[in-house]
């Protein structure tokens, strides 16, 4: 008892002495006054006869630290970007008002999970640990692969639903499924699905050109976690084998020491997954005979391929294109519940007004300068509940300038706009998530939702005799992409 | 400066004191505790330039202390009502002790969404906010909204699948579709099933009587959250299309910025998505051509609605009816894995006890006052793990008074009995979430689940022969609704 | 500054006072304490302007509290298992040290739900609350039953569909469905599906031997969260139908109170759900007419019976036997998404590496004595964040003793290898958790994955000319089960 006092007095007055030098000379916010004590309570209340907890305690305290921070960058700032004319536009200036918005991701949001020389795999933060928003994707994940030419990507296998679209270069694609081994040359616009625990590896056959894929990918084990499998790239700790002990990799292979030794690496190799690999490699991994299946058993494999631009587009004007592929072209994508769509947005235009009925939708930039408008409804559940005279939603405007690396998420019902700049066009790829039985649907423009409502319907909710409403909904004859404020004339910026 | 200082050291001194005689003389719980040092830090830290707040502050402790009293009471002790004769009754003086359980909602549970002159909807509040027993629906919301005489509700829509059940009054419900506009007429009893992301519009065509609706959604986006679209019903900032740029909605609708404003709305203008319809627009939206579709393509809808009628009650006699609608009689209800039943129940008789097997029912009270026993296990998980000396499961009583707007929860497998007063039928709307394969079975009467025990069964479970145990089990010759003991001739309270 | 200053030493002034007060008074575990002043920081550093941020913030100490409580009991000391040759083996020393590893579950994890003289039932800890590594696999629990000799386990339901494997013993097992009533007598190997909602009873109808059942259970309502619902065996509290009114329970059975409480039970009574049973009540339980089914009405009754031995062996070699069910071989398991493996493996012999794409593998030691070690990602999110530098993954061995009733939990993708003892075959059932479209891969021996991939990826991968890798990988021709080190003549610890 008089022991836990006199701990307890200790700690206190350690309190006492840290925050006030923390004070003096950091001028630290109250968040980090908070983890401070944490930590001091780590270093004074664990016992000594347990040293080893405390850089534990300690790093809870900082992951602590890090969600609150994330919470009261995000949550009390307005996500409403500035809508005045005189301010839009497509400046670097603003981008890091509009970062501030959780809907909006930028290189920061990435983390470099692989990175050499010979490319990079860069993953995209989990999306429910920005905002609890996200909550309704969290099994998802995005990603950014690039492979610099004539590289060679080690085998690997993932906790993870993949689909793959090819957004820049050209190169090979290998699956190991149970039965057979499926190669295909890919290039632009392709799409592939590679199922979770399917050994995968890919070449850039290309001399000159990077091959860029932007990936989904659907955590089958923790949600939105994503670990990967592979034996390696020459280093030993980077080989699963290489966690086994020496006998049990020597007995599964009934080899000696030295044999199992070529299985698990050697430190002087190049430690890297991305390989440099020799033009003779390059021609037999490219070889003629890939796009065939190579079938070790009887069991029929099917496809796990298609392109984006299979289908004819299911928009296209002068104004833009939209290409889609869903479950119903390629069955695969029903394993990931994902709808796959790419609009070419020509320079001075937009895409919508519009929305989708029940996927959200994460856009990646490929190509292009924008900015995307949505429309957000402001009246939140915790707003309700607190003021109790509010009768009727209200809608903010999220918007942010979009440029090649940007990713966009746009929630189920959200109406949106994307706008290509004056300079070239907007190339985005969109993967639908969660897009069993979702539908978009254009809310200006031919096939306008409000163009079905009957009269009444139009007289009662805008209050304009029904004819002076429809002239003004029926006027724009075009289908989702319509000339930009910048190709009508106007200042952009 | 020193006055803060001196607030303080007397703050923790107060602290002291407090707490060591509320120890001594209360014995008080931890959250006691916390709820007096939360007072006192209301009476200590808030200046004396801001002596108003004060009240408002302890306010604040009470309320959180009460909530987490409730949190510890709901979790170990008290969902159990007093079940000796003399206190059963329908008397209001017991409402607010029977208020504290979780499965009971009441007034105060809901939030008014919109509220006008013309209607209102009415939310309650997340199911898993209330309780973590709740989390197995936590996508799941219940809502009533009521529509006085010759109403209009503005077009909307909604994150969410919407299954609506017409409790009172008729009109006229609008679908827009991707290629067809569908309306029919609706009276007491019709089943709608409004898709995600779907525009729909509803007018109160009758002249004297109010339309109620009682509804199930399933939130597609954010678990449990509902966020509703709308283009406002002439107040801008009701309007989404307000949230876009000026020049972009301009270019969508190909317009100047006059005839855009049509769109976004005037401040002038009755601001309510409840309008009042004269009656050539009440009777254009409800003429004879309803019921039909107007294809605008050539893709088949299915029908969105049914009726609770439309099969045969499932049970029918004297003392009770049972009408049940699924995903075999109406396969939108797959959609959001809802089953719906209707209860009417004879004054002064019962409904069970029974239980389902794998949905959790939630009972809407439309008409009348009653009350509902259920048997809820007492042996949590929590209990289990501290006391390793318990070995048996315990069952409690949770119980309430019911009527008009009171929402019941019965969880998966708590048998449940539901009294009529013995002044007026009793009518029940229940939503069986998570509804995949779920049956129901009475636990007395026939067809009950004991009465298919083999006899040796029986005995070893009670401890009786089997023909005395089989006479109990065997005596009552009603299925699922039987005479309450108010009209077998005892007191009721 | 020295304004701050103050202010702190007055709240640690009070930290101490609280904190004496707190440990003199009611020993209260440190953990709370840091939670109660977590929250009175919330209170007292967020201003009344921001009242809505408090919740938040109480939320997050409750959240922080919650995962700390975690950590500690579980993941501070090392998940690695040692490695190096004189460690191995098979004593019981060693056994504390990896118990501590998340994926291996002792007797200590387990709570008796139920447990009397003639039998006990033993729940697993939920999965997630060990570790949120386990969150994909939040809704499944594993149980052990255990029964004497001629002993009967009163009819129950339960809120979860449960999976249950006859591990030893044989008996009756009675399935009450709405329609039907189905009893098989059971042996070693067969598998019941139990659905949610459907009563159950279980007669161990042998004169010597337990019956042992290793069951999964699949919660339908809150996640992870099981009830059992019975009428008890006699115990007035253990039964549901005394959480009823009297007036009710009489007037649903029509009867007197005399006769009700024959169903409600008497103190007096044996209490426990395990009955001891006459011979004639077995003789009559266990009669040739069981495994058929009993109609009650015209509905048709699948049979929610297979047994692990109904197909030929998967795999079966000198060193194991491997067989499996999976849904296209027993249909019910889809409603429960679980595969079933059940591994003999040969004294001295060990099966994989081998992993699983899809599921997650529950594995429950039945009999002999043996390890595993299985590779596991070393770079977590967490790490990947901090140190942008590391670019590879890194593998960690974890392992384990194995004995009966240890259970392993195997991760999606992660390569395990599992050896029997010198002494003794090792028996385990493997329950593959969200099975839909699982594989598993041998990563050595026949078939393995390494196989099929092209020379060049071979070569580009282990730096080694194709053929010596080959050399390497083709050496081993058996299938799954390999000699282990100890059969390779090696020491074995």
């Amino acid at each position: 008892m008089g022991f836990k006092a006199k701990i307890c007095v200790g700690f206190c007055l350690f309190v006492a002495t840290l925050l006030i030098s923390a004070t003096i000379t950091l001028g630290s916010s109250e968040s980090n006054q908070e983890m401070m004590i944490c930590k001091m309570k780590c270093e004074q209340t664990i016992g000594i006869d347990q040293e080893d907890e405390k850089p534990r305690c300690i790093k809870s305290c900082e992951k602590y630290h890090k969600e609150k921070g994330k919470w009261e960058r995000e949550g009390d700032r307005g996500q409403r970007g500035d809508t005045s004319g005189s301010e839009r536009g497509w400046g670097n200036d603003r981008q890091q008002r509009y970062s501030d918005n959780p809907y909006v991701f930028e290189d920061q949001h990435f983390t470099a999970r692989l990175e050499t020389e010979q490319g990079n795999v860069r993953v995209l933060q989990k999306f429910s640990d920005r905002s609890e928003l996200f909550n309704g994707i969290e099994k998802y994940r995005a990603s950014f692969l690039e492979a610099e030419p004539q590289t060679f990507i080690v085998p690997n296998y993932r906790d993870a639903e993949a689909l793959i679209f090819v957004a820049n270069g050209q190169g090979t694609i290998t699956l190991i499924e149970r039965d057979s081994r499926q190669s295909h040359n890919i290039k632009r616009g392709d799409l592939f699905h590679v199922p979770a625990g399917i050994t995968v590896y890919l070449t850039n056959t290309d001399n000159n050109e990077r091959l860029v894929l932007a990936n989904i990918l659907h955590s089958v084990s923790v949600p939105g976690d994503l670990q990967i499998f592979s034996v390696g790239g020459g280093d030993p700790e980077s080989s699963f084998f290489n966690a086994f002990s020496h006998e049990v990799i020597e007995a599964a292979f009934n080899v000696d020491r030295e044999s199992a030794q070529k299985l698990i690496g050697q430190q002087k190799q190049q430690q890297d997954i991305f390989k440099k690999a020799t033009k003779e490699q390059i021609r037999s991994l490219a070889g003629e005979d890939k796009g065939r299946l190579w079938p070790f058993g009887d069991r029929k494999e099917t496809s796990r391929h298609t392109s984006i631009y299979k289908n004819k587009p299911s928009v296209a004007n002068e104004n833009g294109i939209l290409h889609e592929v869903d479950s119903k072209d390629f069955p695969d994508l029903q394993d990931i519940n994902v709808a796959v769509s790419f609009f070419n947005i020509t320079r001075g235009s937009m895409a919508g007004p519009f929305y989708n009925t029940k996927a959200t939708q994460v856009l990646m930039i490929l190509n292009g300068v924008g900015r995307f408008e949505m429309a957000c409804p402001h009246l939140s559940e915790q707003t309700t509940r607190t003021h109790t005279g509010e009768i009727n939603p209200r809608y903010e405007q999220v918007s942010s300038e979009l440029r090649h690396g940007t990713v966009v998420v746009i929630p189920v019902g959200h109406p949106v706009v994307i706008e290509a700049s004056g300079e070239q066009n907007l190339e985005v790829i969109g993967f639908g998530l969660n897009s069993d039985e979702n539908e978009w649907f254009p809310l200006a423009g031919r096939e306008n939702v409000l163009s079905r409502w009957e009269d009444e319907a139009l007289e009662l909710t805008f209050g304009f005799p029904a004819q002076e409403v429809k002239r003004v909904i029926q006027k724009q004859n075009q289908k989702l992409f319509f000339k930009g404020p910048a190709r009508r004339g106007r200042a952009s910026g």
